[in-house]
């Protein structure tokens, strides 16, 4: 009955070529007079998502999580992985091999330190590392002794025998109906960032940079529209982009032509050489674009300026067309949405259907409005304990039927228009007054974020706690930020927009935003709930600052049944009862009659 | 009736005199070939107070603010100072020689950057300048192609005909009793902290990290009990003192001598040699010491190591002896407190008293406990428009009669078993709903604070927003901090810990901080409310984390008649009843007949 096109259930991991892998890894290291390497999950762009031929880091150890570095050593080696993987880490891969470490309690850069013995080098691949990451390894290794050698070629790569070739999806152009602004104005306003910063060129190695400033998308990696490719941006003059030519039909080459140079990703080092021999100084940042570039350009004679890449930012705040998009986005999403929590309300009390039916079914829906490009990430459909894990993907080894309690799930999709996110967790039977209890603060949190009204000038990491305050009240807490950026008809966690203590963007008019605090029980339940948001300003009659607020975008019902009322106050009530009378207004036109019927059930005042 | 003993009400500006020094400066910059001079508000021990001799800045303009910096070219002279201070340079300073400038508009390093003309020298006394704040001037002077000139002597000290003497008060011993810790398993765990770190030795420059490793006090500056000096405190063995021997009793000296050795502060000099000499890894704290000895340390050969010192952070946790110590100086100053806002409640009707009054009346009732060593600040007694300026200083010109409307006093105490600081809010006749709709927001906010529960970790950055809410929620925000941190029996204004979106000191238990929001309405009026808190873990039946709160220490009436009972939720009412209930507890039997019947009245439920 429903099928999933856009992504696949199968564990794709396998720890038992761990320990062959590294053996034969450790034997290549030798060969080349090495004593270690450093592998991170990245490839040459720092993508979130990888093409399969980057995927070096779950090769050798089984790992696909979406971030983990590896050390090598002769005697050890270490996968580091974050809070959200740790459960995840130990069941992939052959620990045996390699030691699990939680980068809160270790970072890698310290652990070579400790681990590292004093004249040992230690080999790494300078495109797979930023030049920020880089120079922390690098004091690391000086204050141990230890010298880290740059390879031409990835060790792995050699040993990886089936290794995928490198992506060569079509680029399609992304029409000013979406995008709202020609590639030329764009690049106009970057090239003014570039000379306000006395800055004569940027060199544009994030592929969703690339993407926005020449109005391209592509299909090079999944659940993100990516080309993967280069660009140099001059102060002045024509920027030139580096994009493999298979990508290109001749139209979108024709239409690219109007605004920039086309060469081969292979001339990217050539043109680097070019910007030496000029003398320029050379926009980077440090923090995104691998250290092989910034060597690149030094060895040549450039001068780095290093600093963000202007284009994040004027990336992050939406144009009136692309808000529109989203919003359209978002009511055709919720359509389908609905029609997925109707369908999920009629079966899971048959007690058959499970997790990987539910994110099948989500996805069928969302292709049923013939507009879907693809999800935009894994559905974390999560029963029961599987959600207490905040980043699960479900796998047939995982699958567990939704049983009575908790069942989330946060799902998005990519349209032209628009990229959606959201998470919903509703109750199967019924929910204990611990589950309602926890339920009704992680929706306080989320209703304190969406009510929020703060002047010019603050940022995500100033509004964090108002998501927390209510699950701190009852000595507990969620281990992830409240919320991230999202693109548009791009990445789906998107810089440098973000709630959370680290947050420290200024929160402009126009940024879209995930508010999604949640709370997880280990061993038990999980919850959270999550909508789009978008920074507005905001008129308050006799204000004495500039407002902002946030409007929601997501149109979803609330569990109803997993809510404490005595919990809320009446504004947080009237709050729920205007965002679902809201949902039922504008979603409810798009449902037939079964479906609209059980939206205004679901969407009833408390 | 009433007297100040240990604040002036005298206006010591004088703007005439801007000129003609700022021309004797020129003549003498220029005789020696420098085309500028860099003079900040500072001492070289970067104290908040500064002995008068060190008052250059002062002298030089007139600004009496505690943040100036000034910077004199050929032709331009320029004083930053922030937005606390902007309508007050306005008025202390002659502004035809030096431009004001709001240091959030330009910083200093902007500034030279932008005036100062290519190959320019400009004179600097790098006894005045931290390290990083040298840094900055470096790299803004280069990039303009300026050169900064150290100078051995400080060119306003030979203008500056009655400059006076270098202080040398008494050092006291700061008795076990009130400390908790002898200064021996103090230095002990200053060097336990310096071993992990690999230091071989801590430079303190900060009088008040002197005076807490120990456990000693001063009388060098005003309202803070600083013995001003330097120590170098090795990371194994006897640390050194450098503390001018005339302050120094035989006693103290012979207490003194068995932890420490005890030198001239001139001969700490050759003391950062012979640590360069031994080759020895110093720490020193770059955002606080100043350059001077950077440089003479790693000229004679010395490693720095940057980075905070330690000792700050040991002194911002207090000891349970340290807290009880606080509260028992709380509960005297209550009752002193009590007395003056019974007295006012009297008197200001009246439509006599005034700003001057109040702040020697309440001084009186604090002396009259028979224990004020000083107060902690000049108090802020600001009546209408006066209370609009956070930082208002009341002068014999500036001072006003009490009107109704809103009269502000902040104010605070320095006893030996601990500091205080406390601002009330008073109204007189009758609030406008105005008032009360402004002071009920940051009473909420103030409580929003108070009653702020959160796990280990967590940073005052995360809460400060708390306090901002329900004034952002009307288009309002108040411009300073929400709390800063406070030593015992020490500086009144103490670091790391702090509320404020820099904070970024996890809040650890024993920690003090103030909790003070408030809403500043230019040329009208302005609200404070401000109690003193103590960190403390926080039991919360079936916690998942080890959870933090605040204890409110501070005790005094929040005056009811400014309250609209409608904005506060009914837990919001309960804290307020039961703090009445406790002021009316604890300090109403330190009181008189009449004044514990007023004081039963002003905390009466609401």
């Amino acid at each position: 009955m429903f099928e999933a096109q856009f992504q696949s259930f199968d564990e794709t991991a396998d720890p038992s070529q761990g320990a062959p892998r590294l053996a034969a890894l450790r034997e290549a290291l030798r060969e080349k007079g090495l004593d270690g390497f450093l592998l991170p999950r990245a490839d040459e762009h720092q993508n979130e998502y990888l093409p399969p031929a980057a995927e070096r880091l779950a090769w050798l150890t089984g790992f696909t999580g979406s971030f983990g570095f590896v050390i090598v050593l002769t005697e050890k080696a270490a996968l580091f992985v974050d809070g959200r993987y740790t459960v995840q880490a130990r069941t992939q891969v052959d620990t045996a091999a390699f030691t699990p470490v939680n980068v809160s309690d270790m970072t890698p850069s310290d652990w070579l330190k400790d681990a590292g013995k004093e004249g040992q080098r230690i080999g790494y691949d300078p495109k797979l590392h930023t030049l920020d990451g880089f120079e922390r390894f690098k004091k690391a290794a000086t204050s141990a002794g230890l010298s880290l050698v740059a390879l031409d070629r990835n060790p792995v790569d050699d040993l990886w025998a089936d290794r995928p070739a490198p992506p060569h999806a079509a680029v399609t152009l992304h029409d000013e109906k979406f995008a709202g602004e020609t590639a030329q104005a764009k690049l106009a306003r970057v090239q003014a960032e570039l000379s306000k910063s006395k800055a004569d060129a940027l060199l544009v190695t994030d592929a969703h940079c690339l993407a926005w400033a020449f109005n391209i998308r592509g299909g090079d990696v999944k659940h993100t529209p990516l080309p993967l490719g280069f660009a140099i941006i001059p102060a002045k003059g024509r920027p030139t982009v580096f994009l493999d030519g298979r990508k290109l039909s001749n139209a979108v080459r024709d239409a690219l032509s109007e605004t920039t140079e086309i060469a081969e990703p292979r001339d990217l080092e050539t043109a680097l050489g070019t910007l030496g021999v000029e003398g320029a100084t050379v926009r980077l940042d440090a923090s995104a674009s691998a250290v092989a570039f910034a060597r690149a350009l030094e060895a040549a004679g450039a001068k780095l300026q290093r600093g963000a890449d202007p284009i994040a930012k004027l990336k992050a705040v939406k144009n009136a067309c692309e808000l529109n998009g989203a919003r359209v986005a978002h009511l055709r999403d919720a359509a389908a949405l609905a029609r997925f929590l109707h369908w999920l309300d009629e079966e899971a009390p048959k007690g058959e259907i499970d997790e990987i039916v539910c994110a099948e079914a989500l996805e069928t829906f969302r292709r049923e409005t013939g507009r879907l490009k693809d999800v935009s990430f894994d559905s974390i459909s999560a029963a029961g304990p599987n959600a207490a894990l905040p980043h699960y993907r479900v796998t047939r080894a995982t699958n567990r039927k939704l049983t009575p309690g908790f069942y989330l799930i946060d799902s998005g999709a990519q349209y032209e228009d628009g990229t959606t996110d959201v998470t919903r967790t509703v109750v199967i039977g019924e929910a204990s007054p611990e589950l309602r209890d926890r339920f009704t603060r992680v929706l306080k949190g989320h209703i304190a974020i969406a009510t929020a009204v703060f002047p010019k000038g603050v940022s995500g990491a100033q509004l964090d706690a108002f998501a927390r305050r209510f699950l701190w009240d009852v000595g507990t807490d969620f281990e992830h930020g409240t919320g991230h950026g999202v693109g548009s008809y791009l990445s789906v966690h998107e810089g440098p927009q973000r709630i959370s203590k680290l947050g420290t963007t200024t929160l402009e008019p126009g940024m879209i935003l995930s508010n999604e605090p949640g709370y997880y029980k280990e061993g038990h339940y999980g919850i959270r709930t999550e909508n789009l948001i978008v920074v507005e300003k905001r008129d308050i009659p006799g204000a004495e600052r500039e407002m902002r607020g946030f409007e929601t975008i997501t149109l979803a019902p609330i569990d109803r049944r997993a809510i404490e009322i005595a919990l809320l106050t009446g504004d947080e009530r009237k709050w729920l009862d205007l965002y679902h009378a809201r949902v039922v207004e504008e979603v409810g036109p798009l449902l037939d009659e079964e479906v609209r019927a059980w939206l205004e059930s679901a969407c009833a005042p408390l």
